[in-house]
């Protein structure tokens, strides 16, 4: 896989429109009124879509009418951009169902996490479409501050490089192999990585920079995911690995979740870099994925930029 | 696949000397010497491995002493059977080095279930090996009473049919779809069987009854890893679906785990039959996986029997 292949949209202008959407889990309705006056403040046109706001059990309303705002968004020339309201679980019930050739013919930045890994894993299979990892348009103040908030609109807004600083404060800080590692960024959600193998969307990592965070998730889940992608072979062309946050994963056990992540990542050979500020903890920062990349453990950067070769 | 291809070891019998051993979590000691006593009962000489009460974090001690333990029971023609202690965590970390040449060269019956149906898997596709899919040495009697134990041991100890009745008062008892399927029952814990995505050990369910059962997976979760199946097309030739117990599978969410194996196992065109008492429900009954099955929801029943074509 060359990232010459890869497709980053257009950064999102004001004026632009932008719809949100709901492909996974049920959003709260003040959240996602907090999200869309966040990127009207922007100067974007952001417009709920029509099923943005359903609920029906653990997911945001039917499977057909999930599918049908999200390829709507795609199909819509006067839609310029899809910010996802939150994860949660749904969107790999209806991934199968993306109309691809609409978002070939007209690449659009998405953004989310989480669950949205596995969208952001079919668009890059797919179309070879470059997304954003952030935060989702239910939007909670007490999570993501003006930083996240910042983060978010640069990446959506600018295609400035994106630099992410280890917090040495954070519980995987100390997850760390030496070197330097240069590839598109790919990955997102461990849960979500390990979800989609075995299908078509599971990407080639060859020559990658992969991501990975996750949230609620015990170390012996860590353990057994990471294991599931070792034991698959797919992680064995990586040029490194980037730690985000692993949010609420300790357990009972003695063993603590940066202790699995240096045995699972440390023996690949490769650079890694725990404690980035990305994922499901406190002020994540955006980042664009489908792009270049470069991993400097020495420094304690993560630089995202289309110069990076 | 055809189940003419599976190696069935021979039963054991009353004097054999059988491996007790811990190749995923630690177990209590306490639990052991109550499971290896059982076996005892039943004339079998139980004996614990070197390493089978180790404990390291959430594993029954190092990755190389367990593996050492399993081979080694292998190895050892005075050893005729191997029972685990327990499931948890941890069996997959090791699978890979299995001495599959000993199996093959001499196989033995193995017992266990849970994170174990992922040794289950290795051994079928390394030496088509069948196994029993059952309660571990480490016995609880106030969850497998006599019953559980009496089925354990007709298990292990005959090559007799089983036949497992439909539990009406089973959660998932209401899971069904009509007609009669024949094949090798293979399958066990769903977790695993996800987990197993992407590697060597996922087996062909070809004309397969697929078993699948868990325990304190959430309904989003269950639907995740069956939409993971489904997603990466192994289910497509599967002959019918015995359903386990599905044991504290529930969560804040008004859909039940009921619904979803409902939804996301009821439109394959094959025979379901739900509310089995096999898991990690009360009083567990084992069954032999591998070996022919029919499945028959009229009546309620699978059953295990080599008779079976």
């Amino acid at each position: 896989m060359s990232a010459d292949e890869a497709v980053r949209p257009p950064a999102l202008r004001a004026g632009d429109q932008v719809a949100v959407v709901s492909p996974s889990g049920p959003a709260r309705p003040e959240l996602v009124t907090a999200g869309v006056a966040l990127l009207r403040s922007w100067g974007l046109r952001a417009v709920p879509a029509p099923h943005a706001l359903d609920r029906d059990g653990y997911l945001a309303g039917t499977d057909a009418d999930r599918i049908a705002d999200l390829n709507a968004a795609f199909a819509d020339p006067a839609v310029r951009g899809i910010v996802v309201t939150r994860g949660g679980y749904g969107v790999q019930r209806i991934v199968d169902r993306l109309d691809l050739a609409a978002v070939r013919d007209d690449p659009k930045p998405v953004a989310g996490f989480s669950d949205l890994t596995a969208l952001q894993l079919a668009l890059w299979r797919g179309a070879r479409l470059a997304g954003v990892h952030g935060p989702g348009a239910a939007w909670r103040p007490e999570r993501t501050g003006p930083a996240a908030a910042e983060s978010l609109r640069n990446a959506l807004m600018s295609v400035d490089p994106v630099v992410v600083k280890r917090d040495p404060a954070d519980g995987t800080a100390g997850v760390s192999r030496p070197g330097i590692a240069t590839g598109p960024l790919l990955g997102g959600n461990l849960t979500m990585l390990a979800s989609t193998l075995g299908t078509r969307d599971f990407p080639d990592l060859t020559g990658a920079v992969l991501l990975v965070e996750d949230v609620d998730e015990p170390p012996y889940k860590v353990d057994r995911m990471l294991t599931q992608l070792r034991r698959a072979g797919v992680l064995r062309g990586l040029a490194g690995v980037a730690v985000g946050q692993f949010v609420r994963c300790a357990d009972r056990w003695p063993t603590s979740v940066a202790d699995v992540l240096a045995d699972r990542l440390g023996d690949l050979g490769v650079p890694v870099l725990g404690g980035l500020p990305i994922g499901h903890g406190q002020d994540q920062l955006s980042v664009p994925v489908g792009v270049p990349a470069a991993l400097d453990v020495a420094a304690g950067t993560l630089t995202v930029d289309p110069a990076v070769r």
